[in-house]
C-alpha cells in the first residue's frame, strides 16, 4: 500500500474515537448522552434539509463537510459545554493543538484542506460557516427541547447565557432564529431556564 | 411556524432514533457496538477523503448525502447483519415499508428527493451508489480488522460469505478492493474467518 493511502487510512481509523467523545446533550426520549460523531451526522443531514432557510445562498456540500469535521479536534481537546465558562477560556488553545496533531495524520494536501475548512468554521465569517454554526446551535436545542429542557436544568443555564449563544443563529438563519426564540420563550415559561442573578 | 418547516423539524427529530440502532460492528479499541448514525458519519467522511480511488469520477456531495441517509430506514426495519442469511431475505420488504413511513414525514419534494437517493443507493447501478456501497463495506471492514476480526469470529463468518459481500467494493473502487483483499487474506491466515463446509 502506498504511503498516501496508508496516511488516509490511519486518519480514518483515528477519527473513530470521535464516537467516544460524549456531549452534555441527551438523545430524544430522555436517552443517553450524545456523542460528537452522532451530533455531526445529525447536523449535516439538518443542513441539507434546512438549507432553504439560510439567510444567503450557501454551497451546501461545503456546509455539510464543515458539519462533519468541525468536532474532530475534540478527540484530543474534549467536548467543551457551550455554557461552561471556565472550560470555554482554554478551548481555543486546546483545539489548536489538537487540530495540528490530528489533521497532520493526513497527506499534506488533505491536511491543509481540512485545516482550512476547520479554520473557516471557527472564524465564522463566511455564509457557509454561519449556517454551519446555526446547525451547531439548533441541533442540541431541538433535542434538549424534546426532553423538556433537561440539559439546561441540570446545568442551571441562565436566560442571558442561552441568548448569548443562540443569538449567533441569527447571522446564519433569521427563520431558524425565530424558531429558536420561540423555543427559548416556552422553556422560560416552563421554568427550565434560570433567571440571571 | 408554517407547515413545511414543522414537517422538516418532525423528520429531524424522528431520525434522532438512528443513534439507537446498533450494528454488529464494534468500535476500534475493542469498543462497544457501533450505531447507524456513527457508521453513516464515518462513511461520509471516508467518502470525501478517499474519493480519488473511485473507479470513475463521482459527484462527491451526492455520495456523501447517500452515505448519510442510506440507513435511516433501519429506524423501523432494524439493522440487518451483512452475513445473516435469514434476515437478509426479508430485508427489502421491511426497508420498503420503513422508507415510505419515514420519508413521508417530510414535505413532498424532500420526501421524493430522499426516496430517489435511497432507491439509487439500493439499485447500485450509478457511479455514486457504487462508491457509496464501497464505503458501506469498507468502513466496518477497517474497524473489524483493527479489532483482530472479532466480529467475524463471533458470527462464524466464512471466507465465501465475506468475499461475496466484499467483492462489491470492486465495482466502486479497484484500489480499495485491493486493500480489502489483503485485509481478508491476513485474517484468513490468522484464523479469523471460517472455512466453508
Amino acid at each position: 500500500m502506498d504511503d498516501r493511502l496508508k496516511k488516509q487510512l490511519n486518519f480514518i481509523l483515528e477519527i473513530d474515537k470521535l464516537k467516544n467523545v460524549f456531549r452534555q446533550t441527551h438523545l430524544s426520549g430522555k436517552g443517553r448522552n450524545e456523542n460528537d460523531a452522532e451530533h455531526s451526522w445529525h447536523m449535516a443531514v439538518m443542513a441539507f434539509l434546512l438549507k432553504e432557510y439560510s439567510n444567503e445562498q450557501v454551497d451546501i456540500s461545503k456546509v455539510m463537510l464543515m458539519c462533519l469535521i468541525h468536532d474532530i479536534v475534540e478527540i484530543d481537546a474534549g467536548d467543551t459545554y457551550a455554557y461552561d465558562n471556565k472550560k470555554l477560556k482554554s478551548q481555543s488553545e486546546r483545539e489548536q493543538k489538537a487540530k495540528m496533531r490530528l489533521f497532520s495524520i493526513l497527506p499534506d494536501d488533505q491536511r491543509a484542506e481540512l485545516i482550512e475548512l476547520f479554520d473557516e468554521f471557527e472564524a465564522n465569517n463566511t455564509v457557509e460557516s454561519k449556517f454551519a454554526h446555526a446547525m451547531d446551535n439548533f441541533q442540541p436545542l431541538i433535542l434538549n427541547n424534546s426532553n423538556n429542557g433537561g440539559d439546561w436544568r441540570e446545568h442551571n443555564v441562565t436566560i442571558s447565557q442561552i441568548y448569548k449563544r443562540q443569538n449567533m443563529t441569527k447571522s446564519g438563519s433569521d427563520v431558524l432564529f425565530e424558531v429558536t426564540d420561540n423555543i427559548i420563550k416556552e422553556n422560560i415559561k416552563k421554568g427550565n431556564l434560570a433567571t440571571d442573578e
